[in-house]
């Protein structure tokens, strides 16, 4: 993996709406607090004017670049190539797969007119590329040689949801779209899986946002497949967020579009296939992890600027002699390859600066006055933490260096806690029920029950009674083994993840 | 700038569509040999089932990502940062800029059902964002503080064009738009400039197609703008190009959408904008300036891989050796940070893989066999000139990295000597007529034409007659200065392009 600026170069000017937001604390409503980080962290605002869509904004989108370059490169490691195929889909694609249409078929943006004309057949605006992949798949695969096709799109897909909230659920959003065929099962099944992992690795590693890697019951997977894997997320207020899926198609699509092939045995076969993707939610997932009633929080390996500084001069002789060397620590810094910005606006007063950098998640700013040019130092202030330690300006990279990776290490150790301190087990759908109850996306209180359900329908059904759902699966039994379902009696294999939900 | 591969990683795993093409000369039909190059370098096929799109196939995108890294550096490097717009527009939007709408209305693709329902107002795609950016510029800006505003955003668009042709005009296609908002109009001016060379250089230093860089006509400039500037080439067939735009908008969408700032005398003034864009069409630039009749060529800066070693044994024996110098190879370069490819299948002759690397424009091939391996030399060939040449193994990093700087620098000699050798002099629009009378697409002999015209819709449109257009009014001139319009008689600056085009 490149450093922390992903081989990004930063741009030498940043948009500089100076305008300072009040941001809601997250006990009194956190469903505003999330709402104001946004907006305050200038990552993204409504666009009231196209139904549920919003507009992202360039600290919101350096953000999704860092993301990209890093899940880009991990899927290039493993062997993936990028593509690009149409964003609309002839409407009668989608009824290719039965469950597929009626799962996205509420939820589609259709275009009736185009060039003046109306149209003889309409088009949908992708909600998700599986048909018009299998479309094409079914014109490249005829031999087992032609295999495996691992492709990966990077997208805007659109669907219409009722309810929207910035980055977690918009009716655009971007994403990239994994797409492969398989000769075998277990190929495809292996291919499931690695990427599920991919996902939780940049989650932890990158994000700093701890997961559980799991599978969704029957009732929870995506609309076609066989099987869907997800990595499940908690947030601040105890919610569960659905921070990535990867698929288990089976044949299905390679039916729905006779996508079949020459076997090494000379049979002809349906491919096996699979689908995974991750989205603009991912940030969604990342304020509501760590961000706090001051504003935005971003792990140092996704802040577009690593730090900046802000130089302290109230005479016009002290300018020249500060000015100096905050140049000469930008430069070492540059040269450690962050990217680095210098707030040299005269306008603003310093703590109205430190003020619009820590609303906007910026890990560390570094002061620097005439009396710290004097004595040799410099302080230099997390953001996560708040603590301002004075360096010495002569090991002010070292310095920096070392809050960054701290700062990245501990913002996910104090999520882990979080989440670990969060969950809990129950034994009975009564204790499920009264764990549950009181918990909101606004007032919190949310927790990770671990309990045992049988993977049915019906068992899902009574989950989603109590406005909660079954999240997953583990992949890992971090508890007691097998058990009996708590509604159904049946035994199961593990406690499996019950909580409520964006 | 970073290095040959703008720190791209590769993928592992190279889809490998075995599959070699016919390839029509160019001399038999240029706009047939195009089509076949495209299919044979594996860059993209067309999507029949959705009106004038096609796939971006992985060697065609890995060019793009190429592409889009140089920009977006340069793009950086001079301030600007990235955001994202919705990609639907209220339809009303549109209308709000008169020439705008008059423009691009015959081309919308129109959202009239979403989430089962019938829209009250129908949504456009969008041709471009000028309108929506503009909506949001009037939220965003209120003082001189807030300026300038330097956004670039990369995205799909999409123009219901009826003659499409892969790359060059498709209904949907990935670009880039610059949206930029000043204070004065001198800057707006130096922006619109400075993006147009940014353009050109990417043009000339990367892509190794030289271009005119000039000012549209009045009648050509961009719906809504008050001077287009743009990057033309010269194809292959001696046809043009228009490659890149830049825009001067003046304050006509700041008028249409109120962007509306107090200026630092206190005075309340329209905004003044430009918009800049490039798209894949530039990949069909590349294709018709460099590629041959055995298929792609691609200058180095963008070739996905930049070599291909091709073992060659024939006995089990040689095999175990031979792989070993293949590998140590393959690990030299790798070490300059290029992407190698080894092809080690054994299905193939050397000679079909020779053919296979040929038709997908990589630059260089190196042949090593259990003679060469005896020898200490290789045989490496460069994919522009055909030429082979033995290399001692122990310099085969320098030797490489050589004729990649060779290779580029010579495509972009050629291309400018061919421009030079196809561009003429004209002195009466009889000559003019003359000249281009039997170019066309298919059969090749355009010219560009260099004449004195005047700078009035009426002009262009007898130039239209001649199915040519005035490309450009060059920024330099390098003929004789100012002279007499050969339509009006009026004495004009300079001689401007007039040439048959795409």
């Amino acid at each position: 993996m490149p450093g922390y600026n992903q081989g990004i170069p930063p741009s030498i000017r940043i948009m500089s709406d100076q305008k300072s937001k009040n941001i809601t604390p997250r006990a009194k409503d956190f469903a505003a607090w999330y709402q104001d980080v946004v907006l305050a962290g200038d990552m993204a605002e409504p666009a009231e004017i196209v139904k549920g869509c919003m507009v992202i904004k360039p600290n919101g989108y350096a953000v999704w670049e860092h993301l990209q370059r890093d899940l880009d490169a991990r899927f290039k490691a493993t062997g993936h190539q990028n593509a690009y195929f149409p964003l609309l889909i002839p409407e009668s694609f989608l009824k290719k797969e039965a469950e597929h249409v009626e799962g996205f078929s509420p939820e589609l943006a259709v275009v009736t007119v185009a060039g003046g004309k109306k149209l003889e057949e309409p088009y949908v605006i992708r909600p998700t590329s599986e048909t018009i992949i299998g479309h094409f798949f079914s014109r490249w695969i005829q031999s087992w040689r032609d295999l495996p096709i691992l492709l990966n799109q990077w997208a805007n897909v659109m669907r219409w949801e009722m309810r929207t909230r910035m980055f977690l659920r918009t009716t655009e959003f971007l994403w990239q779209e994994g797409h492969t065929a398989h000769a075998t099962e277990q190929e495809a099944y292996e291919e499931t899986v690695r990427m599920l992992h991919i996902y939780g690795d940049v989650a932890e590693e990158t994000m700093a946002m701890p997961v559980i890697r799991g599978v969704k019951t029957r009732a929870e997977k995506f609309a076609g497949a066989q099987r869907s894997f997800c990595i499940e997320a908690m947030m601040q207020n105890g919610l569960a967020l659905q921070a990535g899926t990867s698929h288990e198609l089976g044949q299905n699509f390679g039916r729905a579009f006779d996508v079949q092939f020459q076997s090494r045995n000379g049979t002809l076969e349906y491919v096996w296939q699979t689908s995974w993707g991750v989205s603009t939610r991912l940030i969604g997932g990342l304020i509501m992890t760590h961000s706090d009633d001051r504003g935005l929080v971003l792990p140092p390996k996704l802040a577009p600027t690593k730090a900046v500084i802000v130089p302290i001069c109230r005479k016009d002789d002290e300018r020249a002699m500060v000015m100096e060397k905050v140049d000469a620590i930008a430069g070492q810094l540059r040269a450690l390859g962050l990217n680095i910005h210098v707030d040299a606006r005269e306008e603003l007063s310093p703590g109205a600066k430190f003020f619009h950098w820590e609303q906007r998640g910026v890990p560390v700013t570094i002061e620097l006055g005439p009396r710290d040019v004097a004595s040799g130092t410099a302080v230099l202030k997390r953001r996560d933490t708040g603590s301002k330690t004075p360096v010495p300006i002569g090991g002010i990279a070292a310095a920096v260096t070392a809050a960054l990776d701290a700062m990245q290490a501990e913002m996910l150790e104090r999520a882990r806690v979080r989440l670990r301190e969060n969950t809990v087990t129950a034994n009975s759908f009564e204790e499920v029920t009264a764990i549950l109850k009181d918990a909101t996306a606004e007032k919190g209180g949310g927790k990770f029950v671990m309990t045992h359900l049988k993977d049915d329908p019906t068992v899902d059904a009574k989950v989603k009674e109590l406005k909660a759902s079954v999240r997953c699966i583990p992949l890992i039994d971090e508890y007691d083994g097998p058990g009996k379902c708590i509604l159904t009696g049946d035994t199961v294999d593990r406690r499996v993840v019950v909580a409520k939900a964006y």
